[in-house]
């Protein structure tokens, strides 16, 4: 075993080595599919949007300065020129000191530059309308071009799809987008000791949990996930189950080897695979310290420790990060995830040079940032996961940090 | 038209009408199916998890008192009785003055109370350990059923299933699990003014936004979205097409009637099916007002506003709290969403009497709770909620809200 492998470098300098490797190919994408994903293009806006003026209210459209000064005491009397539906254009210019009923929807006719709402009118008979407002130039009309000036980049590549950029892609006509590929990742979970969930266990054996826990991980991150069998602690099964994984994967998560002579498996499978690059073995984190990365190809396969909640911390630190970067999120490792800044609870010691991830109960306070409980104890427990609703990180360079202190919490 | 119809009621109120839905009905899931769902059953533990006490770490079980005052300069010497591999299990109880050599996620002998890490051991040769550091009894244990006791309830109905708690049932043992259904969510988005995405727009019409931002938002709730052709401004058409969506969802979205004649539309055609009781029709609120609600046997029908931004911000405030309702979230209408406190970056002010939904950009500031920035200006457009990192509420009796105030933000 070569020692290089051993040494252990920085969470920083791990997330470097993961920057490395390139976002996946782009590929078409209908609009309900692109949900959730990153775009590859900037998207240009074919035509202004609105198209032409709209109204943002149900009212009358008028040229701003014929009811200038207008109000209760002193309305101005302008000609309704007509009634326009919701999907009907005026024809002409509107002349001056005419007014046309419009709805919200409703296309402002050539002139008019705002709308009064109807609650500030009257009908007085005779197609006269009573204005008692004096509108603003502008006022409760989206002008033509205010969502996206037509040529211009309404959405960059790079921008993550949420159901209202989803929208903004229907309003400019984008049913198929250019978006990054989704993660195919393959997950194997070693371990003499590992069996299937549905198996009894005897003492001596635990049943699969990282599988399940690693897969709903990888989907939260946007990822295919894709379960393999269940691999001993052997050199020669575990180099063959990674070749296999890594044929149909762009990322392989090998969980597992939590004991000194399974990592030695772990790695020495992956070295000896043909074309295989070790980067990493160890980062400098609690928990997870023995992570291991490697490339083959353009793939990564990530080794994680088999403590199923070390590998689910490791995951947020590192994993899930570096998911979102190969789909196209250029803040992925600046950003591990939602957060919300909160005052914690007690005192909270750290040791010099690793960072360390602490889980926290949050507690809401109405009015008052959340307070952050620190769930100390065995965090090889997965009930501390199950109680907490975040995770903070503590810098390595930090000797800890005191109570009261304003910290940022990864939710859970 | 019956007037009562257009009663104006509070947020607070239209979601106690939502409440008096019953949640879904419940049905067995696998694992991975299970993800992102709510528990409709006590988990129990079959067994004690762990099954016996076991090693965190690599090192030495032992007889915490056999190394009691043990340090660097008076170690304790102890005799190895066995090197148990990761899932072997020592047959015999552990004698005095003994210990094993054990590896993370190892079985400890009965009589062994604690472990040593390897790193504060030394092999002295002839099978005597070296133990340099004071062991507390249960120190790197994680105790038989400390993450579960067997018999007891280990998760309980309601829960919401993340990878933690999807681990857990894997550990448990349970590939199945009972979950309340997804709820089917048939979407129809109104207007004679709106065409399919695919299609050139004249001045006059717009595009379906609704359809594809709506099957967003209840997918991100946990629902499945239907969505259904488009109907014009036509009580029959706009009947034929609830009764369809109906038959095959247990929730029916109806977006559109943006203008007062197509509101008098969906409430006719709405109340004119069979059995349809209108519960509500308008909600204090902005944006959002004509908002409406039925109830077809135990099936809602939501009236939402053609606006494409109000529809979204009513989803957010009340139609994917109820999604959530439905699917056995017992705090969905507390929690609006995953909330940040942040400061408001100047003064806001609200009318008294309604709840105003205020888009916000958030702006992270290191060591500090984030500012919040109202995006103010014309609430119909697209590109504000594109722009909106989250949301605010103001509550009905405030009058705004002064700079520097904390708030609450859901994050979109």
């Amino acid at each position: 075993m070569d020692k290089e492998f051993f040494k252990t470098i920085s969470p920083g300098a791990f997330a470097g080595l993961l920057r490395g490797f390139a976002p996946l190919a782009a590929e078409s994408a209908g609009l309900l599919e692109a949900h959730t994903r990153y775009l590859s293009e900037d998207v240009v806006a074919g035509e202004a949007l609105p198209l032409v003026s709209r109204s943002c209210m149900d009212g009358y459209a008028l040229r701003a300065s014929d009811a200038f000064g207008a109000g209760e005491s002193n309305p101005a009397y302008l000609e309704c020129a007509a009634e326009l539906a919701v999907d009907q254009v005026y024809s002409r210019e509107l002349p001056p000191g005419q007014c046309v009923s419009i709805v919200t929807g409703g296309s402002l006719p050539a002139g008019a530059d705002a709308v009064v709402m109807i609650e500030h009118t009257a009908r007085m008979g005779a197609g006269t309308v009573e204005i008692r407002r004096s509108p603003a130039p502008g006022e409760h009309v989206m002008l033509a071009g205010e969502d996206a000036a037509k040529g211009r980049v309404a959405l960059a590549a790079g921008t993550r799809l949420r159901p209202q950029e989803i929208g903004l892609l229907a309003a400019l006509g984008r049913d198929r987008v250019m978006v990054r590929a989704r993660p195919k990742v393959g997950i194997i979970s070693t371990g003499d000791e590992v069996v299937p969930v549905t198996s009894d266990v005897r003492p001596g054996q635990v049943r699969d949990v990282n599988s399940h826990a690693l897969a709903c991980q990888v989907r939260e991150a946007g990822g295919e996930a894709r379960l393999y069998p269940l691999v001993p602690d052997d050199r020669e099964a575990l180099r063959a189950a990674l070749e296999e994984a890594l044929a149909a994967s762009d990322v392989v998560l090998a969980s597992g080897g939590s004991s000194v002579g399974a990592r030695d498996y772990t790695v020495a499978a992956v070295a000896s695979i043909e074309g295989a690059e070790v980067l990493a073995h160890g980062v400098a984190m609690r928990p997870g310290k023995p992570v291991l990365l490697a490339r083959v190809g353009d793939k990564a396969v990530i080794g994680l420790p088999g403590q199923v909640t070390s590998s689910q911390v490791v995951m947020i630190a590192l994993g899930l990060p570096f998911l979102r970067h190969l789909q196209g999120d250029a803040v992925a490792f600046e950003r591990l995830g939602p957060v919300v800044v909160a005052a914690l609870a007690r005192n909270l010691p750290s040791a010099r040079g690793r960072e360390d991830f602490i889980r926290v109960r949050l507690q809401h306070r109405p009015g008052q940032v959340p307070l952050a409980h620190p769930l100390l104890g065995k965090s090889g427990l997965l009930s501390t996961m199950v109680a907490a609703g975040g995770l903070t990180r503590i810098e390595a360079e930090r000797e800890g940090l005191a109570q009261g202190s304003l910290i940022e919490v990864i939710v859970l």
